[in-house]
């Protein structure tokens, strides 16, 4: 006895979430058996309607409610800084942190040398216009500090060179709370390396 | 900075699925913003869809996906061993066993006297109306081995007393590959108990 084709077909659909293998997905498609008509509705709409209420600004690649950017349009953050994020979430980690008040550029992705990820260049060309037109004084590379991540600040930073903009990354230390009992080793010569006046 | 009113609404619904917090509904929200418009109709779609290709069979309560119920109309199930199950989830996981060609009935959940999970009366009826119906001899209770389970099995044992009808519930006992080593005292003592010949 296979299971309905409709419900496989739920089942494939919850399967194409970030995380989710066949079990969660089919814990979700069992769990949709049991909801009203209209909650179902109500997903579904919401589900469908996301690509016309949710874009990305073309300029700096934050995400849209409404027609404008609500970071470009603004006069109260400062163009002379520009934070360089890998997707529009990041954005607004920093944006939470109440730090940052100059504008974003978010790049869409890191490079991973080891699964093929290369630059586009387009994306680069943008960001190097986009640096004259605002006239950038400092380009903080807001990135992971992984592989992908030390592998695209090292790229760009190449590719920025000629602009002649101050470039930072950010601090590589303790996360708050933390023991160092429980730091590896690799985060910890980087702390000591970065260590502050106090 | 706040998030966008759609992708608030979007983390909103998905917070609604089983096991998911606010943290993985954003996962999933982020995910969908690079989703192509043909993915996210698709998505919707098959949501939308789901209360009419999939219904419960009015009388044994199974999930159908055309108009007969498959369990029902069967003549090569055996009508007099029935199987009682909390939900329609649990006959696909029998029916994988392959070793059961009765047909059986849904409760759609287990009394949970911990939570004020009362039984309902018409639920009774319908299964008792069904065991005379079918001229049903052996009533396999194939529910939970936990609180709930036991409560419910309990109770429907009560109340199909009178209709003297032959009721067995699933054996208790080691689960396969399992080593002493890391059983827990109630098992090993039901197993013990439900010691068969060898």
């Amino acid at each position: 006895m296979q299971y309905p084709d409709h419900l496989l077909k739920l089942i494939a659909v919850f399967k194409k979430l970030p995380g989710i293998g066949a079990k969660s997905a089919e814990r979700f498609a069992f769990h949709l058996l049991d909801w009203p008509e209209e909650k179902l509705v109500e997903m579904s709409r919401t589900i469908e309607e996301t690509s016309q209420k949710l874009t990305h600004c073309s300029e700096c690649g934050c995400l849209m409610d409404a027609k404008r950017c609500a970071f470009c349009t603004s006069s109260h953050r400062n163009p002379e800084l520009l934070c360089i994020v890998a997707s529009s979430k990041d954005v607004f980690l920093i944006e939470q942190t109440h730090e940052f008040r100059g504008l974003y550029h978010v790049l869409g992705g890191l490079l991973s040398p080891l699964q093929g990820m290369a630059p586009a260049p387009q994306a680069i060309e943008n960001l190097k216009k986009r640096v004259q037109k605002l006239d950038v004084q400092e380009m903080i590379l807001a990135l992971d500090s992984t592989l992908e991540g030390d592998a695209t600040a090292l790229y760009l930073k190449k590719e920025l060179e000629s602009l002649n903009v101050i470039t930072s990354r950010l601090a590589l230390g303790l996360p708050m709370g933390s023991s160092l009992d429980f730091i590896d080793g690799g985060t910890l010569a980087r702390a000591l390396a970065g260590r502050r006046s106090y």
